[in-house]
């Protein structure tokens, strides 16, 4: 039997991205796709508890059944694991998303949340994101990545918990230089709120914010991409800061 | 100079938590709050950027300002810290949450996803929570443990770009076993949603799900909730899986 991939993304259903995507996973399995009605950038691990869910189904024929929901792309992964895949997937895909989720990105990301889920359900799962924010973004130089990365996770498999969060320089495929491991770059996001007026004088803040990375290491993914490597993080979903617990045991034991 | 604590949570302002919290944190220090206008539950770590934020100012006296705004818990320590707070917080805290946020919930909840971004920027932050989701939980139990555990937080430090996920049982306070810190347990939520139907014959589904936790280690938070301590577990807001990268270096340099 074919693998069962399932897909889904934040930028909705009707993103270039996931269209892409779509196709480069239908030439590996069979394929169920279930992605957000609307734009969910910047969603993270958002569920939707006040309110239920409506599914819509827009195609379903040999090898490819896609759907969409009025829910996050947390809300979509677990909706379609439960409800939607005939089996459950070898592979969730997330994206291919338009624009960069890589360092602290990840935290923000709806595309990464879904990952993150995925992970937690015990399910394998990739995170694909170009570094292009653009609607009508170019796709072409990021698909063979694409293509490799998925063919490699369904023949050797990923570590068990864990899943990976790729992201793609905005570069024609002839000048990627490859595929690298890395760990997250460390990166703040600043001046993060710009202070506005109102034609009446009250004020509003609109979320901006200036990305500061200094000094990348060469293992880390901002390293990576700013000198033309698609690169591959491994991520889990557990917050713990292992190397602490001994240091704070200690403190909260004298407390 | 007195320190300066920054407090919010996603119970939103009304909540019964975030004024229990402020009015502990008001004897250690000025104390600015910036909570959310709404409930906003289980967004995680959203940002608001396709429309902007207003803020309004509900209390501003000496030692307490308090603000609401219309965004996320993010979207307040953001704000807050940028236009809000008049000189670097020494301490971020948010809750008391209504409800647990021990082991994997730490991922969907927006209590800690203020908590981890205030780490990002480089503050140290707590969140509290507390095994009651009654929007008339009693505080009075928990008072103790969170005021010793901001004692310390102050007079003793935390490590650098790790913040705190405190969890406290549902106990009166004389039953509380003392704190512990540990890891977050490995669970997953089942059966995540219900497939109703309307009145038409038209289905819907409705997030619910059961909590999966079995045989959690007695170094798990899960553990020491059960056996009635207050859980602190150390967080830190890189999701990258270290001791994976030379596997998966090994396997993409095959692929």
């Amino acid at each position: 039997m074919k693998p069962l991939i399932l897909i889904t993304n934040d930028d909705g259903y009707l993103a270039k991205g996931i269209r892409t995507l779509t196709d480069i996973a239908c030439e590996f399995g069979d394929v169920v796709v279930m992605a957000p009605e609307r734009n969910a950038s910047g969603t993270s691990h958002s569920i939707t508890s006040a309110r239920p869910l409506r599914v819509h189904t827009l195609v379903e024929k040999e090898g490819l059944a896609a759907h969409y929901c009025d829910g996050t792309p947390v809300d979509c992964v677990k909706l379609a694991v439960e409800y939607f895949c005939p089996r459950p997937p070898a592979l969730v895909l997330s994206g291919i998303n338009h624009g960069s989720n890589s360092s602290i990105n990840v935290l923000y990301s709806g595309t990464m949340g879904a990952v993150i889920e995925a992970t937690a359900l015990g399910l394998h799962a990739i995170g694909f994101s170009l570094l292009n924010h653009n609607p009508e973004a170019d796709f072409s130089g990021a698909a063979p990545s694409v293509r490799q990365i998925i063919a490699t996770a369904l023949e050797r498999g990923l570590p068990a918990d864990v899943s990976l969060n790729v992201n793609i320089p905005r570069l024609p495929a002839d000048q990627i230089k490859g595929l690298r491991v890395c760990h997250e770059a460390s990166a703040k996001w600043l001046d993060s709120f710009e202070k506005r007026f109102d034609p009446l004088g009250r004020p509003y803040w609109w979320l901006t914010g200036k990305f500061q990375c200094e000094n990348p290491p060469d293992t880390s993914d901002e390293w990576a991409l700013a000198n033309g490597y698609v690169s591959i993080v491994p991520i889990h979903p557990d917050f713990t800061h292992y190397p602490s617990l001994e240091t704070l045991t200690n403190t909260f034991s004298h407390a």
